[in-house]
């Protein structure tokens, strides 16, 4: 068993891509981690707005929650239709490039791109932070745990589609089940006490408000709070990655993803106010509201450690829905030319290999550069999120537009009010985090496009120059002029030597003298000139070429030149013999000349010259 | 001008090596830099064993550096006799390996090379560490000042000897000034005060005795100081570097850098005892012997800036002795096959760059590893240098048994005395020292050895396997069978089709199906087919390959060895035709599956196929 099989499993044949599809259960944790995950921060992000309300705060998030659930079931509608209008994966590239033109699906994909990225480090620090905050003696190790925990997350992936889903199972289901129980206990506990029942362990304090409700306010908890909703265009994206029959199969995992989570937000804002529960402030006695909430209901008995532990865990495993959009994503531009042709290659286990090491790397990137601590780069993340939101949305308006039939004309309907109501949300969630980050994305978004638009350009130039050749040309077929630059007669100038006879009768060796001139003449007498005389093949010239400067690479491509200038019909091969190690780490111990000439030759500019690379081994 | 004539000055002819030869001016700072430096942490590194006797201890000074001064006037005629003995440059991994066998050559090779590796880092650590105790607020920079200026060092390193030295006179020679000016001073002033001085600036008080004078604390200190001899061989290991008369300018530079040490040695320890100044603790309130000297002799001066600006940069470039020397010695195993030969290569400037580019990158992972304090190092770094000395005293003990007459009868006491004073000392270092570190030497040196003999057995078995070819054989001139492999018509793959017709008439045209067999056949038999029978030409035929794993390069491999396996006495070519880009970032566009084929051709085992790049450009 290699270790390439130990730690990937074993290489899938393309055949069996249908094993590795997802049913709705594996599904969930594989593009619903992102969004059921946020039920963890969302409500915290909107009620850290109304702490300045101080007690009073605490009854605007069941309003501010049932609009970010409103707006939540308007894009669960558009995005159902969405699945079933693009079966093969319609992920906001697709609906809105097929609709409102390629900049708009450029635009949709990098903004996408950016928020996966940023969703993916932001995850794993949010997790990993939890974790410390409950154990403070980790918090030197930080970063490693972040890094250890993204390797986790890299390695499961690149393991393929249903491996992630069934790895990632249990913990998303543990955190489903004991959030829902949380809620359910402290319903029936906040029934039964007339709407004010006692809580087990007391929340903190509130502090005074120090300001009163206005609707900016509301606007910024609005915006912080639909945070909760980025990851729901998960489903819509990978819609390929689902079992027959596909459609029905990635709907209803949308359908349970969606309801579990308005059952979390609409149970946490319930409970929030009635056990007033709000946010703290960070730093020493923070505690989030989850913890609060969870200590009210059930007190600080074992299952809360539980219900704490699978939080976290869900958490720092929610950069997962990162992993499996980002390379599908990419995949789409790189076989449409707006990516590296590298990403559109499935690896070993029929996963996007160069895309998943490319997150990795980003997300690696970022983690490394704050220290595992991302809270900066929350107020960058949704914005790219309901970006690609209203450009899907409007795609698919003008999709339904070209349908016939009062069914379209109703679907357009839904989509249009989807379109609206996220248009509203940017420009919600620019305006109010434009200052405290999210003009980063209106210079990142831009620079992707570039890079995008770039790439095709290029991509087309070169197809355009090596298509259609001209049929095969069958003049002037004289064998080549072969240069054998050797440094010594040894078995592998030999070996050179006898390849060179075997394709040619015109031959220069080259001998560049660094130091003194050597006595390999006589040699060079007996062991070739002579066999070659008596064979009747014309012998070759041995040129000494000397070099003042002791370079060796130099000389011969200069001579090569010069051939080329010389013969501008003829075609001109080096053979380079090339001794091949046994062991990697023995290649320290040569000067890999071999290996300069060759890419001094082949990478010239202007040059034609062939390169004929004779291997010779040790033990041949 | 490009950057690297920027970086490093234009290239060497081989033929100016005359004008990068030093004479006793440059060769100075050039070898001196660590001897000479040693005056500002010896005695230091002295005292700070004799803290613990109080007020006492600074008496004791006097004797054990007197006896410091006695073995380096020692060591001095030793090395100034090796230095006439080898003039092509006598260091101790030479003169052992002659005199004492192969082994004791290596062993004296091996400790040189840890030690300035130990050296380098611990001398731009310890001046980086001077300035950030005088400017605390840097302490936070401590690795990036560090790596700062060992990139320095390398740099001016690259650009050869001669710069080296020019650009290191100033320093130096500011150091030197100042110190002895201090010391004439103090010497001048203690004289006119009947030996008992009034400091301008008083050091600080002394502690209470916490232990009493015995032999093991004596030998710790005399151990300790001894840490001021390092370097001092490092003249008689680059005597090639000198100016003719190359032994004569030699031994002047050793002259005068021995003497400036013991001047500054012995100046500093009558000026310890005259003004009642030791060492102080580290921790707050720590105040380097120098600096106290200082003080008390000229007061907190402008004067007093100066010297200890002198002596922290002075301390901070003394890593570059090791860069002078390592890369040479370097060169010297290399040329006898314990080391990789790139080691022997002179670069554009005639200095060995893979050496400094190997010491600059160990140097910096010590660094990097220590967070650039490396106190814990100093420990480590005399053993080496004695060991060496001792090996190569007593190497030249034999040397001079082989030499007739008075004078060398002579010559041999003097190295015999040198030998024997050496080796107690290394019998002290290392007993004083062993369990502070010490014992790593233990482990490292037999590693390094281990390595050296390896690399040496396998270029012995590489020279013998290649050597004495038979003569060319020039049976079976049959060309060879070519296989190209190709993606799709287009004109990459017309240039390898058209290099194969003009090698050989048996062609395989490889095509790998990842996906649905494609419509290349059609216009294949058009443009390919068509014009080969219309000349004539046997066509080959196209031979499609199924990968149900989307490996592309394993089934032309696999391809390729079921051919060797069908003819074992024919050869087999394959081209690949390689798209050449012209910017180097568009590598990243392309899957480089060309190089991964070659590589995979060339390097399997008992694989005798040639491979044959054609290359393709964007405007060809």
């Amino acid at each position: 068993m290699s270790v390439g099989d130990f730690l990937f499993g074993r290489a899938l044949r393309s055949s069996e891509e249908g094993a590795e599809k997802l049913g709705a259960a594996a599904g969930i944790p594989v593009f619903g981690l992102d969004g059921l995950s946020s039920a963890a921060y969302g409500p915290e992000a909107a009620l850290a707005l109304l702490i300045a309300l101080g007690a009073a705060g605490v009854h605007y998030i069941v309003p501010i929650t049932l609009s970010i659930v409103g707006l939540l079931v308007i894009v669960y509608f558009s995005y159902r239709q969405t699945i079933e209008a693009y079966p093969k994966g319609g992920g906001s590239y697709t609906v809105a490039g097929q609709n409102l033109g390629p900049f708009a699906g450029l635009l949709a994909a990098a903004a996408l791109m950016t928020d996966y990225v940023l969703t993916a480090a932001v995850g794993i620090s949010a997790g990993v932070g939890a974790l410390v905050s409950a154990a403070p003696s980790l918090e030197k190790h930080t970063l490693a745990l972040c890094l250890a925990i993204l390797v986790l997350v890299t390695l499961i992936n690149l393991r393929g589609s249903r491996e992630t889903g069934i790895a990632f199972m249990v913990p998303t289901y543990a955190f489903v089940g004991t959030l829902l129980a949380i809620i359910g206990m402290g319903m029936y506990k906040s029934v039964a006490a007339g709407g004010h029942p006692t809580p087990v362990s007391p929340p903190p304090m509130w502090h005074a408000a120090t300001a009163t409700f206005g609707i900016w306010l509301a606007l910024k908890a609005f915006a912080s709070g639909c945070t909760a909703m980025t990851g729901v265009e998960a489903v819509s994206n990978g819609v390929s990655a689902f079992r027959e029959p596909v459609v029905k199969t990635a709907q209803r995992t949308l359908t349970v993803i969606v309801g579990l989570l308005i059952a979390m937000l609409a149970g946490i804002a319930y409970l929030c106010r009635a056990y007033q529960i709000g946010a703290t402030e960070t730093g020493p006695g923070y505690q989030s509201v989850l913890s609060q909430l969870t200590a009210a209901v059930a007190g600080r008995s074992l299952f809360y450690f539980v219900t704490m532990g699978s939080v976290l865990t869900v958490l720092a495993l929610s950069a997962n829905t990162a992993f499996a959009d980002f390379p599908r994503l990419c995949r789409l531009l790189a076989e449409d030319g707006y990516l590296p042709s590298p990403l559109a290659v499935r690896g070993r286990r029929l996963v996007y290999t160069v895309g998943i090491s490319v997150l990795a790397v980003c997300c690696a990137a970022l983690l490394i550069l704050f220290g595992g601590v991302t809270d900066r780069l929350i107020p960058l993340y949704a914005v790219g999120a309901f970006l690609a939101f209203t450009l899907s949305q409007t795609g698919m308006v003008v999709h339904w537009r070209r349908v016939e039939g009062s069914r379209a004309r109703l679907a357009m309907l839904v989509n249009a009010l989807g379109a609206v109501a996220t248009a509203v949300t940017v420009a919600i969630v620019a305006t109010t985090k434009f200052l405290s980050g999210a003009w980063i994305t209106t210079l990142v978004i831009p620079a992707i496009i570039a890079v995008m638009y770039a790439t095709r350009r290029h991509y087309d130039e070169v197809n355009r120059e090596i298509a259609c050749p001209a049929d095969l040309d069958l003049g002037g077929l004289n064998p080549p002029i072969v240069v054998l630059p050797i440094a010594s007669w040894n078995k592998i100038a030999r070996a050179g030597l006898q390849f060179a006879v075997k394709v040619s009768r015109e031959i220069h060796i080259l001998h560049v003298c660094t130091g003194d001139p050597d006595e390999m003449r006589d040699t060079w007498r007996k062991a070739v000139e002579e066999p070659m005389r008596r064979a009747g093949i014309p012998v070759p010239q041995l040129k000494e070429i000397r070099s003042p400067y002791r370079f060796v690479i130099q000389p011969i491509v200069d001579y090569v030149a010069e051939l080329e200038k010389k013969w501008p019909d003829r075609q001109i091969a080096v053979i380079i013999p090339e001794f091949v190690e046994k062991h990697w780490y023995n290649y320290f111990l040569h000067n890999e000349r071999a290996t300069w000439l060759k890419s001094a030759l082949l990478r010239r500019k202007n040059g034609r010259t062939v390169v004929i690379n004779v291997p010779w081994r040790l033990d041949s």
